[in-house]
């Protein structure tokens, strides 16, 4: 692998047709929320940027699972990256992905080609984790991107149009079931929001099903949901997601899922066509890392976000492991997390080159919550703790707040009003097969 | 083929699981414009309706170009059938395909196995027509449903991605040459629509573009464009495109197009990987009818939407051809006219079961329009002609006004809005491969 021939470090030969720059090139992967937060602090800050992409758009992911479940269109929780940064000087997109990095050769081996850095700093996020098992997996729905939210929610709507004519009672018990693997803030919201969809929104779209014996369960192999949050909050959530009909299956695993049944550690069978898996994420790595910086599939970083033993290589968001004294198992996988490294590297990369010392990261928890469908949310601020529709106003502003353009605050304002008052879903399209399932997985 | 095994008339044997009614079953296949109206017309007429679509969704059509050209989301101009039939009682909506009719039987067979019926309307609609040259066009995109809208819009956006690596002047060429072929409402639409992208919208998201490299050709065989309008029209929209930088060739047709190249009748060669083929459409039939009743694509009906030679099957819109002293070709395959004889069909089928005589139909020619980029449109009502910013006006209000749904109506006004003063588009995802083009082009 080592004799990969590298690109000379001659400009005049750029396969990704980005030109030369008295800047240094600092390149970024993945237009998350750390990789552009980055990119926006960087602006008129002496560097020429390139931020490396798979998809032209960037991800609101806490907004994914509405998309699966019918309550908001894709393309309002996704900015296009190139708008996101019109304007600004000395910054090139490309839609590409990172195969492989040559540290030596400061080169990235993309998609489209070889890509010479300066800096480069690896916003890669996370992608699914199966813990090894993605064969007995294969079949079950992941929630990281939206082609599969979308896949997600045509799935739904496609089995209850195959229930409305199935005269085979197990097939229609395997069509009106929904597991959904993880007790996270994913699978809590997932489950919410089916829960939701049973009693509000379903039965007057099919009045020939009978709703009763459409079951969501919630599995989760903890003692408790909701493992980020306080006892308080978890337990809340446990009772809300009873309110929508939701039974929770705690400490228990799912062993297996052949696409029909969904089998659990305690040997629970249960007919299933559709499995939600949201039970973990890793690190979404490239290769050619050294292997003393990758760490359960995060790399390691220090607290600058600098890349252990490599040389202007920095690693930011949920793809980086950053230990702390506050988090010896690393800083959580949050949004908040990654913006706000991604704004200190900026700053911290301008201070290099004033020869100024480096700021040490420092993570401000702004909370979390998470919601359990109509009129009840569970919120963390610091010690305090809000729940019902008090935290389900404080969830849906600070969602609002932070999704990206004025556009989309308005369009999923409007759609969450309308979803309010009417109970009533706009999109509930069947659009299929909306992507090949495996090119998705990937990542 | 005649000898597929027919049903029993015996409802416990009912595959699409239909209950039995005391009232007639009459069956509608396909959720256009036609369709949607006449199961709305039927509501309490004594009949049980049980409609049938290949998609769960009715798509506004004369919007889809907007779709394809990211002005709007795909769910803002599709509604979901279940929804608009809401609370209608003995009525069914299945999510099937229709592939033969078995008339003697009454019997249709469709993807999900047989259905009988006691009345028969076939709204199918129509499909993208090659004029038998299916393999010389393969790969250029049709723009009938929504999948393909998506798959135009993510080809078209992929090409300017690829277009800022490419430093092959011809491949450059190739992805920046836009072929649009057929100068009807559709053709003209999108060729105005990508005129303003080109003008106003494009430039700052692909600095490193230059734009003047842009073309879009607009080829159609006729002396003029908008056939189906008035010749004032047809000349004001000319002059639109020309200032939306349209290159409009009249009186020539294309002859092949490679995926890489496309040539015209006069041996133009134009280099140019998409091409919007937008030529012509002809009646989506299936089989099983008899051949007398088929002409030219259409199925031949009476002035009362009565097929001819069947006993109680109808048909209506756009497959049907229904020739007349003002249409002796036929009506013209637009919505008001399958939206009339969906409500005409209701009466005289109500009238029909008290006894009375039939009205037969007469088409009351509300005008037509075609809007050409920003600014402007031109617009028949009657005599009366109307061009410029007044026909945009006009064009803008009675799309708005015939979009399905309070929720659609104001996604798309605000989308409208937002599109106008910031010169930007919301939509510029790129989800590809969509959907697979070979499944889609099937009707």
């Amino acid at each position: 692998m080592e004799t990969t021939p590298t690109l000379p470090d001659n400009p005049s030969f750029n396969v990704l047709n980005i030109p030369t720059s008295d800047q240094p090139r600092l390149v970024i992967v993945g237009g998350g929320f750390g990789g552009i937060q980055l990119a926006k602090s960087l602006r008129g800050k002496g560097f020429q940027v390139v931020l490396l992409d798979r998809h032209n758009y960037h991800t609101f992911q806490p907004l994914l699972y509405q998309v699966a479940t019918a309550g908001l269109e894709p393309d309002s929780i996704a900015g296009p990256l190139r708008r996101m940064m019109q304007s600004t000087k000395d910054f090139y997109f490309r839609l590409a992905n990172v195969n492989r990095i040559q540290t030596e050769e400061r080169i990235l081996e993309t998609s489209l080609g070889q890509l010479r850095y300066d800096y480069l700093v690896i916003a890669t996020g996370s992608r699914t984790n199966y813990f090894g098992q993605e064969e007995n997996f294969g079949k079950a729905f992941p929630l990281k991107q939206v082609p599969q939210a979308l896949d997600l929610r045509s799935q739904m709507l496609q089995s209850f149009e195959k229930a409305v004519i199935s005269s085979d009672l197990n097939e229609r018990k395997e069509l009106m079931n929904f597991v959904i693997v993880g007790g996270g803030p994913t699978g809590v919201e997932v489950a919410g929001a089916l829960g939701e969809l049973k009693n509000h929104v379903l039965p007057s779209d099919y009045p020939d099903l009978d709703f009763r014996q459409m079951n969501i369960y919630l599995v989760e192999g903890n003692t408790r949901i909701l493992a980020g949050m306080s006892e308080k909050s978890g337990e809340k959530a446990l009772r809300y997601l009873k309110r929508f009909s939701v039974n929770t299956l705690l400490e228990r695993t799912v062993t297996s899922f052949d696409g029909h049944q969904v089998v659990l550690s305690d040997s629970t069978e249960i007919p299933c066509q559709t499995v939600v898996w949201a039970a973990g994420v890793r690190g979404n790595v490239f290769q050619g890392l050294p292997e003393e910086a990758i760490d359960r599939g995060r790399i390691k970083v220090d607290s600058y976000n600098k890349v252990a033993g490599l040389d202007r290589v920095y690693a930011l968001g949920d793809v980086a492991k950053m230990e702390s004294e506050d988090f010896p198992q690393g800083h959580p996988m949050l949004a908040p997390v990654a913006i706000q490294q991604g704004q200190l590297l900026a700053k911290n990369l301008k201070r290099e080159q004033k020869g100024k010392t480096q700021i040490p990261f420092q993570y401000k928890d702004k909370g979390s919550m998470a919601t359990i469908g109509r009129h009840r949310a569970v919120v963390d601020i610091g010690k305090i703790r809000i729940g019902g529709i008090m935290g389900w106003y404080i969830w849906m502003f600070v969602h609002l707040w932070s999704i990206i353009g004025f556009r989309n605050k308005l369009v999923v304002f409007w759609n969450w009003v309308w979803n309010y008052f009417t109970y009533d879903r706009g999109t509930r399209l069947i659009i299929r097969p909306y992507i090949p399932r495996d090119n998705v997985e990937k990542g």
